[in-house]
């Protein structure tokens, strides 16, 4: 854990009391002294610090300061959901690159076993997500959406400004496609790709296709892959 | 598998005769007819296309024919050997991603017992590459070298143009650095960073300080986000 996050109602007058595994970690691995400064940060609220002022068995008592509220990334999500253990594997990793919406979709090709999973119980998500902040530092939570009608859902929800399809053998790549100010949309299709119908249906939304550096990569490595570039992408251009 | 790989010795007046776990694929997943044609690939040779000429128990003969041999990565990946975990985890996708050669290095902060694991051994890591490559559908197999005294490794190889540091902290991001024409090489250092000595001999040697997006990620997220920065970048800027 490169910062112990808690919830907002977890604090009492500016103090945060640890009796869980973050205690535990706390008390094993970062092994502070009494009266240490450890970066702390509330989810979807600012960073923080917390000076120690209680350690005892299994029990830490932090003092909170909090500090500058990060911006939440510009960046959306929309993945045909994958295979659970894939899913499990990439959710920590796609709270820890950073993204603001996560949507979770349905596509012809995603086979309906996968929404069975445990993987998609709020309490598992909430875990998964939260691992990949506390591994990046950062606050800002993904707010995840379960997509189960994509035509309907793509009819009804107001898009951000700029929509990517990834597609292997688009002639742009990621990294060249114009940007407008404002959001972004990145949208990944399940292992098989997209239906003709789906693609017509993304075309004419005014999705843009666009393409990796390679054509075939693994799901999991294509969606880090993707996220990485647009997310330096609009670092670099954020900076312009 | 997106294409069968095979070695030049095994092909003998261009017929290929499989009988392992490659021929169950063909005969399980693949499932072609006789006479189809197949998307096949020389190692560290040309792509070819295999037709389908016996099709048997466990048993397949394909009939092949060479295409054009791609280029080799530009990229070199200079990687402080990873727990043996994340070793693994990430060969396949280092060998999609596209590397040419591969060092896996010590470094002060590397855990000795690193170097002992079964991933290291050339079978593994040869089948753990070659899972990339079957996967992404290339040919060239990243050459390996392990590297067991960084200091002298640097003085004595000669250096690509361009030598890339992944720093948390670096001011430019590897997406802005300047990139000389020639080859690439990235340096990505072990979990808890680099020592000020070896920090000072990589900048002695003209390594450029770049960062990702994100400080922090988990090492293996990191490398695949440098590494696809690196080759989509080298992709826009070879096309421009």
């Amino acid at each position: 854990m490169n910062r112990i996050l808690y919830h907002k109602n977890e604090l009492a007058n500016d103090q945060l009391l640890l009796t869980d595994a973050r205690a535990i970690h706390i008390i094993q691995v970062l092994k502070p002294e009494l009266g240490a400064t450890l970066r702390t940060g509330e989810i979807n609220g600012p960073l923080s610090t917390g000076k120690v002022r209680v350690l005892a068995n299994q029990k830490v008592m932090l003092e909170i300061i909090a500090l500058e509220t990060p911006k939440r990334p510009s960046l959306d999500l929309l993945l045909a959901l994958p295979r659970p253990k894939v899913l499990k594997r990439l959710l920590p990793q796609i709270a820890a690159l950073g993204v603001d919406h996560l949507y979770l979709t349905n596509a012809e090709r995603v086979e309906k076993y996968y929404f069975d999973t445990h993987v998609l119980l709020d309490d598992f998500l909430h875990k998964a997500l939260l691992e990949g902040l506390q591994q990046s530092g950062d606050t800002c939570l993904p707010k995840v959406e379960i997509v189960r009608q994509l035509p309907a859902f793509l009819d009804e929800t107001a898009l951000p400004e700029n929509r990517w399809l990834l597609h292997p053998y688009a002639t742009q790549n990621l990294l060249e496609v114009e940007t407008l100010p404002g959001r972004r949309l990145l949208a990944i299709g399940p292992e098989g790709g997209w239906r003709e119908a789906e693609l017509t249906q993304f075309s004419e939304l005014g999705f843009y296709q666009v393409s990796l550096f390679k054509p075939i990569l693994r799901s999991d490595t294509a969606c880090i892959a993707a996220l990485s570039l647009a997310a330096a992408k609009g670092e670099v251009c954020g900076r312009a």
